[in-house]
């Protein structure tokens, strides 16, 4: 509880100053005015975080959660949960969708084991900070106690942390976990007070009869808790996942230490809304990425504030569009460092 | 007129055993199925193109055609028309937004003098291959030449083939010319019969009123010169631009080289236009980048048959959108070569 109470105390506003002075940079930048959209918003932005007005990305990481769900008895995924186990171990190998596409920033993909059903091998390549076994099935009770969504928060402050430390200024948020789609949209639903039926999803590919009584399992799940809508931790604990605590104790991390947090897809979508309902300050810390989707994507970035730059119809997760996204960050970083004005190319018209 | 000729006949239809068998590789890596979405599509249309199931990008290179346009003079630019010769000179240092974009995947940005009013320093790091100075006034008459227009889309076809030549695998197509999205907007409105008032937009800046205007312009040069929307080259030669067929080149010789080639903004788009007017089958050479804030960006990719991947509001040209496609695109060619099958995780599901 002290590292997740230090870390929120940490979060800042954006430094308006440094903002107004990288917007005014970017308006004489040898372009017609705002000819670079929302690039140009997403320079300001990075300015502000990072509290200079020519921000550089240095080091990239994307970090992968991967945790199971006990609300998967419920069949509410068309893949048995062993695959979150298996797919897990491929994240090291750098053979999954995420690791290949993070290749093209060099970005370095981070693999947790924050609650996978199953013991993993230590030498597997990835880190080991087991909350438990899986959550408990939310449909019958709370996914997990207040503690452990608070243990877990804090696996996300000290993976994060330590990346921090090796020097990563850009971070990710990926996951892996069977079912994830399920507490997902739970968790959208509570928070942005959405009947289920409106926002869910064929999650890895449910049929329509699938997604109906996917539908159900949420209401059930909703009722039998009543999470507090106002209070993250509260409802992170009764219909989250322990993934999705890590992913939103990434994010309270990297606003703490004003760097920026890619959202990724419909998964991490929720982790953030998680972690603005614990503390609304990291909203200005978030950069969004790709669209999902998944039926809640759009609902879910509209609650954040946030809009997705790439429209590709992807609803892979891991953190795929998040390593997208690292593209499109380090190409507005370079044109507010190596474009110039046109004062200093000596134009004036 | 042979080099065009003789690269025209070069270009052939993608390969679609190739393709399915891309397909069928793309269905089977470690994902849910279709859950790359548009990725997947692109992965494949590479593949198709490159006739490998696993393509890979190695050298890319971005080009830059400059040229003027002499319909300037009807009052159609917010900008002094001398801001074209200005601006192409920064390219080569490497300054304008093009090129601090393309450094995020190494690629290389190539200026071209297809057609500037001035001349240019030969030590400046511009290739010349001016065709004339600037073009004449479409709203009076032809913008060049039918000689010309083959001329300027040799130039394109010669820069490009260089550059192959050199190992570029991947093209990329950009443009700097004070007026060009007018040409632009007169060569969608024959090739799409679209009357130019809904589609003609504010460029680098105009007002409400200069909009007006310069619909009235685009009307008035349609009417003069009745260009033939069945001949590419009778549309380029009377209401294009030198740098627009320099780009046609560009996009015919990827095609003719089995090398793809992105659509950058709505010049670009309308370079495109004419090049599959010339040669449908260049179509499916093309990938598109982001999509234009200009509103005929959109109806030009739909007439194209093109989705644009990011959307962020831009509207600067310069081949600025294909810079940063050029990431997705890389990602694309690494989920085909590093993402592996289940059968090869030993996964079955």
């Amino acid at each position: 509880m002290e590292l997740l109470k230090t870390t929120i105390e940490k979060i800042q506003d954006l430094d308006q100053e440094v903002m107004d002075k990288a917007r005014s940079r970017v308006d004489q930048l040898i372009k017609p005015p705002k000819s670079l959209g929302r690039l140009e918003d997403l320079a300001v932005q990075l300015a502000g975080i990072r509290r200079e007005i020519k921000p550089r990305v240095d080091k990239k990481a994307i970090i992968v959660m991967a945790g199971d769900h006990g609300v998967c008895d419920e069949g509410v995924a068309p893949n048995p949960q062993v695959v979150t186990v298996l797919q897990t171990l491929n994240f090291p190998k750098g053979v999954t969708g995420v690791c290949t596409l993070a290749k093209v920033t060099n970005a370095e993909v981070v693999t947790v084991d924050i609650g996978i059903k199953e013991d993993i091998d230590p030498n597997a390549g990835v880190i080991i900070k087991k909350i438990k076994y899986g959550t408990d099935n939310m449909a019958q009770g709370a996914a997990m106690t207040r503690d452990e969504a608070i243990k877990a928060l804090e696996v996300g402050i000290e993976v994060a942390n330590e990346k921090i430390k090796e020097g990563v200024t850009l971070l990710g948020t990926g996951e892996m976990g069977i079912g994830n789609t399920t507490a997902s949209t739970a968790i959208l639903s509570v928070i942005g007070d959405i009947p289920p039926s409106e926002i869910t999803g064929r999650g890895a590919g449910l049929s329509q009869e699938g997604i109906l009584h996917k539908v159900k399992v949420i209401e059930k799940a909703i009722e039998v808790n009543k999470p507090n809508p106002q209070d993250g931790i509260d409802v992170l604990s009764k219909v989250g996942g322990l993934e999705i605590a890590g992913m939103a104790g990434v994010m309270l991390t990297a606003a703490a230490n004003k760097i920026p947090v890619v959202v990724d897809g419909y998964i991490s979508t929720a982790a953030a809304l998680i972690a603005v309902t614990i503390e609304p300050k990291v909203k200005d810390y978030l950069i969004p990425s790709h669209a999902s989707l998944e039926p809640g994507g759009k609902r879910g970035s509209e609650l954040l504030g946030i809009k997705p730059m790439i429209h590709m119809d992807m609803c892979l997760g891991e953190g795929s569009g998040a390593a997208l996204a690292f593209a499109i960050i380090e190409a507005a970083c370079n044109m507010m460092n190596d474009m110039i004005t046109f004062e200093e190319a000596g134009i004036s018209i």
